[in-house]
């Protein structure tokens, strides 16, 4: 036996504690100026100001990037860097998209080389990236743990842009900031978290280091994310999704995902869909024939949620659907696209990772099957 | 709810790590020269060469401070700091004293300053320490996740520097080093392991981050340390107390000790005493009256252990403590001392941190009762 966890970073968990954020940065040491990073939505909600006043306490000189929404572009990354530049420190506040803008600022700002330039490994990222903070909003990308980062390209292909450079100093779970998340996006999320925790647990790159957070993160959730979804103010379920996610996120860190993630990540490629959503789906259509392989890992992770083993695990995880009141539908837009469409994005060559990974053989015809049963899903009207 | 968990550095874990750790030094970048801190009797079993030998495949330069045996000295650190000078990185290995000298020379190295300026925290460590890598070969302190350094002052008492700049950049868990540990080092180390996941768990700083580490460490060292005190060369179970070790020290360096650490850092300012036993023997003198609190936290780091509860747990210890053949006598030395000898040290202010972290209160009487038991056991002839 042997693995590799990566670092860490310092982890603070505390309600409220995006008030104190000043007292946070000062602490990294030599913080002089600091850019937000944060969408549009969240930065109209006074979120931005209250992190400004709280910089400012400690003579931090804030600036802030909010000029995005949904999912990243290139376009944004490279405009949070012109804002960033300059700056000592990069704080990233909201979901995956703005944590991923944040972190990949922090290393073009520092380097003054282009987005580009590190895409797909294309090059060695920075030694010496501006310090970051993360705060994740949504629980459920995992972003703030990990080393991943994704943005959407010049022709709109998803690129990703991986190394510990990337990597947060300091994460600050705040489970007040989740506490507007609606239903539907807790469910989402929670349900992302919940997968990742799983696939990493259980895929090819399983490992004892891996396990050790995955198995932790799909306990808390288990016993929070029904409840953060149905009490939206119950701050210890909210603060237990919170957490179990950034476990998560740093199980994927460590092992990565699997065929759910497959799934996700085509279902991207022929339409806009939530991303939490499609890997819920594709993790409901796949589980059945997964826990088939009937490891002893399968068997830890089912375990782990509650659950007698890995043969009652399919069933335990409709529940769970059931219960967050997630509707198996897809958006409208997936009406102009078959079976064969979503086959093709889950066979295309940036998909197989999680193809290969995956514990039990993926072939082609389990590919086509696991395609027909998502693309006969409702779709929204 | 609120806790922080300090970072944790990357950690390597294999049989035989140890001769690539050339790749593991090259692989943060910019290393040309390292300084191998090792006690005299590892450097002589041939460990230094085939360490040099590995640095030396990916041209980085080694030198090596060895002139060190037992508890590290004021002295030690010193000259440590002289060799460690004009390197890149510190390979700091062996036991928790090998391992604190290399973290200490790394910032002194860095800063030009003495081990002085920074004993009891008296000035701010430097920002830019050398790059550490830490490499355990006994499985006990902790001290390759932990932020403690201890050393012996001019006048021989025992002083600290603590802080993240010590901290480790890479951590390496080769089970195969510690696989020579004779039988009673490693039953004494592990308890003192075992002791610091409970501890850590229980006291009045445990929380649910230190929790998450502590109870992983309890599950790994309940499961494989009687079996790597009796079959020596099972790799399996040296791996499991190695890794158990290791989450261990991750949980003090969050949440602390108590009680027994109070006892066994008392004992040494009497007479030379090894950590672990004397660990071992304070823990063991205290449990019956620390679960008799019955909190949560007791119960739940007893179920840890695969104990029912907390009132079944110091019956569990005993007989950990017998099936790992820890005999339950004091070196020769303290029979020059008595009850009020080691009464007077557990109340002298040093030792007051983990009297207070204890989660029952400890009032002088205990103190006595406690120092009592403890002078009344068996000197060694």
């Amino acid at each position: 036996m042997s693995f590799t966890i990566s670092f860490v970073p310092e982890i603070r968990f505390g309600n409220d504690l995006h008030r104190s954020i000043g007292s946070a940065a000062a602490g990294l040491g030599g913080i002089k100026s600091a850019a937000i990073v944060m969408d549009g939505f969240l930065a109209r909600s006074g979120l931005a100001e209250t992190i400004s006043a709280s910089l400012a306490e400690y003579g931090i000189e804030a600036r802030l990037f909010s000029d995005f929404t949904g999912e990243p572009k290139l376009a944004h990354v490279r405009a949070a860097t012109d804002v960033v530049k300059g700056t000592d420190l990069v704080i990233g506040i909201g979901g995956g998209s703005a944590l991923d803008i944040a972190k990949i600022a922090a290393c073009c700002a520092a380097s003054g080389e282009d987005a580009m330039h590190y895409a797909l490994a294309a090059n060695p990222l920075p030694k010496n990236p501006l310090k970051k903070i993360m705060v994740p909003t949504t629980a459920g990308t995992g972003s703030e743990t990990s080393a991943t980062n994704i943005f959407a390209g010049p022709e709109g292909k998803k690129l990703w842009i991986w190394g510990a450079e990337t990597k947060a100093d300091l994460v600050i779970l705040d489970p007040v900031l989740t506490a507007t998340l609606p239903a539907n996006l807790t469910a989402w999320c929670g349900m992302d978290a919940f997968i990742h925790a799983f696939e990493a647990a259980t895929n090819r790159n399983a490992h004892t280091g891996g396990k050790f957070y995955a198995h932790e993160a799909l306990r808390l959730l288990t016993s929070s994310l029904e409840t953060a979804v149905k009490e939206p103010d119950n701050l210890e379920a909210r603060g237990k999704v919170l957490l179990g996610s950034c476990y998560a996120g740093i199980a994927i860190d460590n092992c990565g995902t699997a065929i759910a993630h497959n799934v996700s990540h085509a279902m991207a490629g022929l339409a806009p869909v939530h991303h939490g959503l499609a890997t819920a789906l594709g993790f409901e259509a796949t589980i059945a024939w997964l826990i088939e392989a009937d490891t002893a890992d399968l068997n830890a992770a089912a375990r782990a949620c509650g659950v007698a083993n890995a043969a009652a695990f399919p069933a335990f995880v409709t529940g769970l659907m059931d219960r967050t009141g997630i509707t198996r539908a897809l958006p409208s837009a997936f009406s102009a696209f078959d079976g064969q469409a979503l086959a093709a994005e889950m066979k295309a060559p940036e998909n197989q990772p999680m193809r290969r990974s995956t514990i039990r053989d993926v072939d082609d015809a389990d590919i086509d099957h696991f395609a027909a049963i998502l693309m006969s899903l409702p779709k929204a009207a």
